[in-house]
């Protein structure tokens, strides 16, 4: 099993970082505007690309703390793989220590997923410290998939 | 053992990605403009920031295929893990599969890490694409260590 890891780390309240994380309007500013479900813990959320979607099942919803998914619809890889969202505040920030854990292995597409996660949490960080995310479908592209 | 992966794909010949990741020029333009040494196979490149630096030796050079370095000094959780470059084309891009691989633990510093490789992998891609990197100290700062 391997997993990917992120943090960064936005000048925002714990508070308000874990809005954009728990609603529904939230996760549609900054991964992609084609979101719908509901977020609540035993609810699907369901997120839409041009090339696919996934299907979460929310797990865990700990206010200013922590949000857990699992995936139960989406590509091959990523099935059964679990996303999580730890949030502690340090200085002027909200530090967010991100997991996808349960890979099964660290094939090309795993590569490609690591990298543009970064992407996405970037954008939830801009999202918070000005206003704006690049979800998408005005995501920053990082290679040849167009996503 | 755990690694950092990503992939991104860029609007340039293999033979262009290869002078940027295995020259002086080249690496001082998309990763941090102190970088001293010797690209060649066997030599030393220091690469440093305000906050420390790092020494790799370089272990392989593949003119448009492959570049490899070992850590011999820098932070502690970095000491003795292989960053390596693979280049392949696909379509109009030369996709660039980056490891870091070695790393004993997957502690907080490398969550870090993880998200500020793609923050200079896209910086790489912008160098090629737009003749402009965010090489260090004007990369983007991803959370509270700036850097």
């Amino acid at each position: 099993m391997v997993d990917i890891l992120h943090r960064v780390g936005i000048k925002a309240s714990p508070k308000d970082v874990y809005k954009a994380l728990a609603t529904i309007e939230g996760v549609s500013s900054w991964w992609t505007n084609y979101t719908q479900g509901e977020s609540k813990v035993g609810g699907v959320i369901k997120f839409r690309f041009e090339a696919g979607g996934i299907d979460v099942k929310v797990l865990e919803l700990e206010p200013e703390k922590r949000v857990l998914w699992q995936v139960i619809e989406g590509p091959q890889e990523w099935l059964a793989t679990r996303i999580s969202f730890a949030l502690k505040q340090e200085d002027d920030y909200t530090i967010v220590l991100f997991k996808q854990q349960g890979w099964r292995e660290p094939v090309e597409f795993m590569h490609h997923c690591t990298t543009k996660w970064a992407i996405f949490l970037m954008s939830l960080k801009s999202l918070l410290e000005t206003g704006k995310g690049a979800a998408h479908p005005s995501d920053v592209k990082i290679d040849n998939t167009n996503s």
